[in-house]
């Protein structure tokens, strides 16, 4: 596999094309923004623990029937995955109200919600990635009503497969952003990436936050968290 | 029919309590505001127009099988009503891209939406009345799915009922917002008011803006684009 020319670089991570026309090549950075960008930094060793982390959460999925964009784990940093054609929603779960949701609807974090959320964001930097609903994504054209059932479908098997995956880790898992992609005939399957920078953990017993939330909030030890979970999860 | 105590002071609109314990009188204002209240005026007799102009609307709902409030109208400004307890979101159809939609999703004014869209705000000065979807409908257990699903079926058959009647005026609806309200025995019905106010209507013709527009933009001749809705509806 040779990789090819960068088609893309992202706030975290960097594609580029290799000689299979079906897949990419995904190159995990240490770079951390929040904030739709207004805040910078780095995480050291962020990449290398994504990159791990997202691929070993990704791995069990798959075992669970959910089809992934994941290949194979190159290296540290660098992941192998299917060629797909992003669809333009962040695809949010919510099982305990924080961060923008206790804030827009004036909902105490840490509140146990009495049913699982589900939220789309437009993927629009200059609009600062609005929320829609199912009416908003289909008159806007950004995903047919079946291709939306598939997501929300794929968000709540991926809800209860994490939940339960991360319990037996003493990891509450808060919150989380998905985005799903289109492969060259036309199947949704998980694509980007699932780890601290996408999902509110919470050490289920402490309570203490192991995830982005430490970079954005300063509230320090941020490598620390990010190690954690990656000792927590892959045993090292 | 006895009007007894305020009971509310809202931004268009007093009610009252009556000596039936099903009944409110509605008591239609002059004042506008716009902008969740940071914008404050007076549009000379809009009570009048309001308050006649819903009712008429509503009659001709209520004649095709959607269930209203109204009772009967009392006075030029006053309306006997059923007392219900209102659902707290403001229920949203979008036939043209215009307001609010077109700043948040980038769309231009004017642009015809694939597919009408639907939205909920939940109903909180504090917190801006923020958009919701069905999940934080349910997670903040503001209705239930049962309730939700009549609220939506009313709102998409009432948009078709008044698209078609207003089209005959050479009038185009291009939004609008609904309340819906439940009576003691728990009945989903439709409260609150249709007007000038709640929609956006578009003279089909010159493209002439009739409606509350001309008041939060400064467009000018606002009594008069009311005074032109109640007599191509009421033909006076």
């Amino acid at each position: 596999m040779k990789k090819l020319q960068q088609l893309y670089e992202g706030k975290a991570k960097k594609v580029f094309a290799t000689d299979d026309p079906e897949a990419y090549i995904v190159e995990y950075k240490d770079d951390a923004t929040a904030f739709n960008g207004l805040k910078k930094g780095t995480i050291n060793e962020k990449g290398i623990i994504n990159n791990r982390v997202s691929n070993h959460l990704m791995k069990m999925l798959e075992s669970h029937g959910i089809p992934t964009h994941l290949i194979k784990e190159l290296s540290d940093r660098e992941t192998l995955v299917k060629k797909v054609t992003i669809v333009p929603l962040e695809v949010i779960v919510r099982n305990i109200a924080a961060g923008s949701l206790s804030k827009r609807l004036g909902l105490p974090e840490g509140k146990k919600l009495a049913k699982t959320v589900l939220e789309y964001s437009y993927k629009d930097d200059a609009l600062g990635d609005p929320m829609v609903n199912d009416y908003h994504v289909y008159a806007m054209e950004l995903a047919t009503p079946e291709e939306l059932a598939t997501i929300a479908g794929y968000a709540f098997k991926i809800n209860e497969l994490l939940t339960n995956y991360l319990k037996d880790l003493n990891i509450e898992l808060i919150d989380f952003k998905l985005e799903f992609g289109k492969t060259s005939d036309g199947t949704i399957i998980l694509a980007d990436e699932i780890s601290p920078d996408t999902c509110r953990f919470w050490d289920s017993v402490t309570g203490e936050k192991l995830d982005k939330d430490r970079f954005r909030r300063d509230l320090g030890n941020v490598e620390g968290a990010y190690q954690e979970i990656m000792k927590r999860l892959l045993g090292e």
